[in-house]
């Protein structure tokens, strides 16, 4: 499966409720699908997947099959903390269709969590999953580091073909890619180092900066592709204060607000996260329209 | 309700296919309720709840209710990271008969968890609750710090009762008790620094220590509750090297390690966990000898 | 030599110019030595000693030796980066008359700080030392930590007589008095922490704020050693206030504005530190007026 | 001054006695001016210059100033804790000899280590130097962090024309890149991340690695310079684990044991660092061994 490409790791639409907004999440995929990405994630930090239970993860899946084509890859999130939890929703998600699953590392149990341990871990969990698994760091908010000899280690296994680094380590990034097979994907998870990481061998990113400016993830990309550097590190340097935004400073918040400001009402963030305040929305609006401008 | 004292929070067993063990927990209880411990936490961190699903949660609350008798402070964790399933585990918790809750901060979303936010979440899950709730902050696993400031704010809900600090910054647990009334009851979570904490005000502890030498925990507490400074002092320095085996060093491992050499066998942890190596069982048991030895 | 007891670890003038103000200091050290403190330390971390020169060091050991009566303790700072500067301020040091010097860890180099390289720099130094040496931690500034292990194996040396542990782990402080012989020295370096640090086994303090309140913290100590446990913590928790904004938050320019505020104007700090802005005066003002107050 | 480049930060021999080796350094440096570098750094981190007192200092500097041709720019080390030592070393530099001095950010008091306190600090140093200044960020060592906030406006002043940033955050060497000038010369110091800081627009490097590896690191700038992107980042990839052990792991004592593997006998650390152990000496062989393989 070539996962080689941009994708937007989608937030999950709650109502005033607080209850999951199927109709919601439908419709904001009738507009995302209309994008040039390469695919999508549902379920992943950005999805709020850590705050929903299982039912409605089993749903968000089963309503982002229903839309999005086949051809265009859809991933779930299906990391959990213990590795009979996260199996079992592995396989639930490959039912409901997912074609790959994103496994973020358990990190509750942080002093514990060793090279062997995720070595361990991940092994059972692609040994029993129907279909193939990227790895996932996220080093901050799990606080705990998948370092490039455990990786290294887990390319060799058929059913996991690639990963997302979320971190802004470039040098880590590197590390990964040399440390692994080629056909295994390194896929950058920050947008504001999204063309160093290129720089040295990612392959893709899964982006939450997609689901506001997929136009310009994806050129930037092709850019890059093309071996136009100068061009491809312009472009970065646009997209790096909206990509600040969008980053820890505002989070969830600020993705579900910016998504409101181009026109795609997903709702607020489920509590204990709560809406951005009006002096962040602002900020958002400029540096969106900051970058419409010096993008046009 | 008064939690003045010394708390075990008891492991969860596990039986050979990595199921909850309910007749396991069962005999557990039994011993541990003859001892001298004040009271009992289920599904603490200690007690695995981090990778044990809601059913197999509720059913370890149930089982301990059973066994514990009234009278007997019986404590259930009900921390989650949303708010809504953390106020329907709490009221779960309480239809099983637990007598107070222990809620952790959620911790997933670092940046966001806010003054504000930890005030809201928990003032939401005190409205929700129909028993009293303890304040957890665990920062070593969560990432995050619940400070004093936030704690003195809460500490005037009526159903807030007091603090669970796992931390070992006693001058952090000295500021949670000047900032809170003196019926705000602040519990250590550190068994190496637990004659400190009580030093600076604390009123008794949550130990994972307190599960394999109950007698010498309660001790501790006795004698410093009779200004017998320096025998509370010299107790402390004894407990400290088992103490520190216990802590980080071999976790959750190292608990259920020691309560089988102590003749408790409560099976092994759950994976990703993996049981304690060969040399860190010796390593135990040396440590329970020599405090034996000196305690005698 | 005995250095139980609390110690001011003084600031040193600078004029106008920048330059060191020996009319300044002397006066200074005429109003302090009338006070109750067990004795002084020059050229400590307060002292600005790192952003002096060799002469200048020199020259304020010298002064001070001139108005502290023997009898008092008058040790000097004396760490340097490498071991041979060390030495040689060292024996400086004791040659213009200082009764003990404090050595500082290097910390420049981090990674390669090691137990064994501290193990043989600071027995080197203790060997040359024409007077006996206190070890010195203080992991906020260097960023390195001198760790109980390491100053076990120092505590043999029968010219290493004690400590400086600036941090305010009060664990640690546990650790390193259990870890070492009777008439080993600890002393504390956080007023915050103080009354904790003594009942964990403290035998004093070498205390920022003792520039200040002198008496308090005097009375803290003594409250301490007879056993009146309820007034020392009643009196550490008054003076936390005025304690934390002397600690990190304002630094020397802090201790240099609250000395002004009492009185004893020892200038401003040297550059690149700047005075502290008025409204951290207030603050301060504020802070050692409600202190009076509640300790009158 | 155009110091686009790469450029060793070169070591400073001792002899036997722990003094400055006059005689070696002359010798070590008929032999690095031999080879393609840009240019030469003494008193750098790497060149102890924390280590060594004032007079040594400007002995150092004026031997490299007898062998170093003009032309080839050479600069010295001057950073200091206070402003008015760095300005007294970066007058003697200059009079020495020195093309332009590189001045590490004062760390010592990290908590008053403010943006308004660097911008003062450096604009004071820049307005006294006769000659050309470089900012000098290294975090690692330092403990605080010259952001690219403050840098954008030191950028402005005449006499500073650029910065060694040695830290491998390839997005802030971004930021830095973003908000300067064209004519600022951002220069990075970590050779494991020098092609990915080129890519985002760093203007050269002052490598240790150049020390043992110079026609590599020259290369590695000229195929990056020429567009050979995938050349240039496959030499980073086989430049990467020498370039790990020459960091942090074995710091000076291991680029002392590479360059006498390479046939440059420039001695040993000076206490309390230490030299090189025999299994570091033979990993370093291995690297270097293995690098010139894939090189050939």
């Amino acid at each position: 499966m070539n996962l080689n490409g941009v994708f937007a790791p989608v937030p999950t639409p709650f109502d005033s409720h607080d209850r999951l907004d199927s109709a919601g999440l439908k419709a904001a995929f009738a507009m995302w699908i209309k994008g040039p990405l390469t695919g999508f994630v549902v379920l992943g930090s950005n999805g709020e997947a850590a705050l929903m239970d299982e039912d409605e993860s089993d749903r968000a899946i089963a309503i982002a099959r229903d839309v999005v084509p086949r051809g265009r890859p859809l991933v779930a999130g299906t990391g959990r903390e213990s590795t009979q939890a996260t199996i079992a929703a592995t396989k639930r998600a490959a039912s409901l269709g997912a074609d790959a699953v994103l496994v973020r590392t358990p990190g509750f149990f942080k002093a514990q969590m060793t090279h062997d341990v995720f070595v361990r871990h991940y092994t059972a969990v692609a040994d029993a999953s129907p279909v193939p698994i990227l790895l996932y760091n996220f080093t901050a908010v799990t606080g705990v580091n998948l370092l490039p000899a455990a990786v290294s280690r887990l390319a060799t296994h058929p059913n996991i073909i690639g990963m997302k680094e979320s971190g802004g380590d470039v040098a880590q990034i590197a590390d990964l890619v040399s440390g692994t097979p080629n056909e295994f994907q390194v896929l950058a998870g920050s947008s504001s180092t999204f063309y160093a990481a290129l720089a040295v061998g990612a392959s893709g990113g899964i982006l939450a900066l997609a689901n506001i400016v997929p136009d310009a993830c994806v050129r930037l990309l092709d850019l890059f592709r093309r071996g136009r550097h100068d061009e491809a590190r312009d472009l970065q340097r646009q997209i790096v204060p909206l990509s600040k935004l969008l980053g820890q400073a505002y989070g969830i918040a600020g993705l579900k607000a910016a998504l409101k400001l181009i026109g795609c009402d997903v709702g607020v963030p489920r509590p204990p996260l709560v809406p951005l305040p009006d002096e962040g929305v602002a900020a958002l609006k400029d540096a969106i329209e900051a970058f419409q401008e010096v993008a046009a």
